[in-house]
């Protein structure tokens, strides 16, 4: 392994090599790697969950929930952050907004040959930091090679197990159900964009990746005073960007959205580059926020504890749920005019996830 | 969608095209696609597994199994078979050889843009089809897109979840336990390495690629006199083939292992072709093979049982793990002579996952 520098086909056969490559890079790298009988370190034809102990620990959960997502940004590694933190995020972050606690994430790897092993090794420790962040152990894996021509840069597979007391759907929202955005939106995408395009914004804008679970876990429990919980939808604004997410809530849940254009958190630097590129700050993917709507006499508590936490400083009730315009979505400009927020169609800029 | 006939990269950027893409091709062509309350059809950012029911039906078990695996094999469609239905196999036989009946899937897939709008769908039916065999439903999953320079064929990124009353490792082999092969080996390699090069082999060999859970499941419940289990460890043969896979389970086992060479199962047409292209068939890739060790006064009662499978018609006895040569595989020839069977080192031919 010490004289390779680079990825090399052999190290995805299932040979010896391969085993060195998992033990020295990655294994040694996880800190935790286990959630029952059989972890990572046994490097088993897959990994175990023990039931009694998850049971014990979530007497009153009713659902298992999984989610997966294959990462496929480029390039991997962009400004503050990578493509290991991005996967890891982005998994508890669909386990999170489903109000779902992380029990075990799964890692699959297919990475060129050529590959540099020093920036695969500093991936595998941004999934690392970023799971021991939120205390999810990374049980089981798979790693694959492809010649450098079939394939030009490293994609991450994420697959989440957690577990919810009572699932969030993003069909739940009610009309009179307040819309929290966590924080500012477009920062990850027009930093990627900027990034990759070259563009120097002269400004400091960096990716705000983040795994939301710490955030979310402190707001779920809150209820009503008929005993419901208080938060009724939640989702993460990812490809697609706010308009994509606001517009499947509303479509799922058959309500309208009403948003105010002068309370979406947004960067001076993020809205000036979308003006200059033509593109819609609503349209563009973020990755460490998440929309939650919740009961209206709950709003402000919400809102409150949610600041409290670091990836949630700049989060505000942008709007909220209404019984007009079903399955439609409106935002009152800064003007005070009125306008369809769509679905965006099309390819989306920047691709980011 | 009727007037595409190829991906285009909007079919993976998370607005209306790709959710057209989604409802027609894929959820069209999946006929089990929920294990809980949110499933598939919920398009949420994931889905569940109801953990009453699964209790309820599975209650001696101890743990949840997961597996991951993602399926790079070009090209996608091979003889007999496609990249769908191994992805299925792949996943389902890695929960089987840990003792793990099938939950729920997740599928991932990656696509580069060009990539044929039939061949898309009928790979999609594939997996349902596969799926289908063994009961299993697929709940949750992901699609992206990437140009056509920067991926040149489909990945399919498939995580399984399993329950098992008792988990079946593969570093639980005794010396004396009977090691029991499902069927022949190197087909699947063997014939996509003659169909990827263009090599006529003048037979009817074909890729045998199955999901082998039906048939494992018959045998896992056998029990010793003493009420323990009858099967010690299992494995497939996949990446490494039969020489990685029985060394592995060697070296984790801390036995030896012999096998006889005349025992083994392989079609006339496999060693023909790996005499002639100086390849060792112990160290093709398999995929619905699996490796059984079992308790000697239980081996002949497991063999057929497995043999009365579809999938297990050519099972034989191929040797037994053994006090002596601790972690190591040996093979009697034909000949008579001993030789060490190593793990394969180098990028082995064909990859087939």
């Amino acid at each position: 392994m010490s004289k390779d520098k680079v990825i090399r086909m052999e190290h995805g056969a299932g040979g010896e090599t391969m085993q060195a490559l998992i033990r020295e890079v990655i294994l040694d790298n996880i800190t935790s790697r286990s959630a029952g009988l059989v972890g990572l370190d046994n490097l088993d034809d897959g990994a175990t969950i023990n039931i009694a102990s998850t049971i014990a620990n979530n007497k009153n959960s009713d659902e298992i929930v999984i989610t997966t997502d294959s990462h496929v940004i480029k390039p991997a590694f962009f400004p503050n952050s990578n493509i290991g933190r991005l996967a890891v995020s982005g998994t508890v972050n669909d386990l999170a907004v489903m109000g779902a606690a992380p029990l075990a994430l799964t890692c699959a790897i297919v990475v060129p040959e050529g590959f540099e092993l020093d920036s695969f090794e500093q991936i595998i420790r941004s999934m690392n930091e970023t799971a021991e962040e939120v205390g999810v152990p990374i049980i089981t894996g798979d790693t694959k090679t492809i010649e450098r021509n079939g394939l030009d840069s490293i994609i991450i597979n994420t697959t989440g197990i957690g577990i919810a007391d009572e699932v969030i759907r993003d069909c739940g929202m009610c009309p009179g159900d307040r819309i929290i955005l966590t924080g500012t939106i477009g920062d990850h995408g027009i930093s990627l964009l900027a990034h990759r395009e070259g563009f120097d914004l002269t400004t400091d804008l960096v990716s705000d990746v983040a795994p939301l679970w710490n955030m979310i876990r402190s707001v779920i429990p809150i209820r009503t005073i008929e005993g419901r919980p208080a938060i009724s939808a939640m989702k993460d604004p990812t490809r697609g960007g706010l308009a994509g997410a606001l517009n499947e809530m509303a479509q799922k849940s058959g309500t309208g959205i009403i948003i105010e254009q002068k309370d979406l958190p947004i960067k001076r630097s993020v809205s000036s580059a979308c003006e200059m590129l033509g593109i819609d700050p609503l349209e563009v993917a973020n990755e460490g926020k998440a929309v939650i709507c919740v009961k209206a006499e709950h709003a402000e508590e919400v809102l409150s504890i949610i600041r409290e936490h670091e990836y949630g400083k700049d989060a505000a009730i942008i709007g909220e749920a209404t019984d007009e315009n079903s399955r439609k979505v409106l935002m009152r400009t800064t003007i005070g005019s009125m306008r369809y927020v769509d679905t965006p169609t099309g390819d989306l800029i920047p691709r980011i996830c």
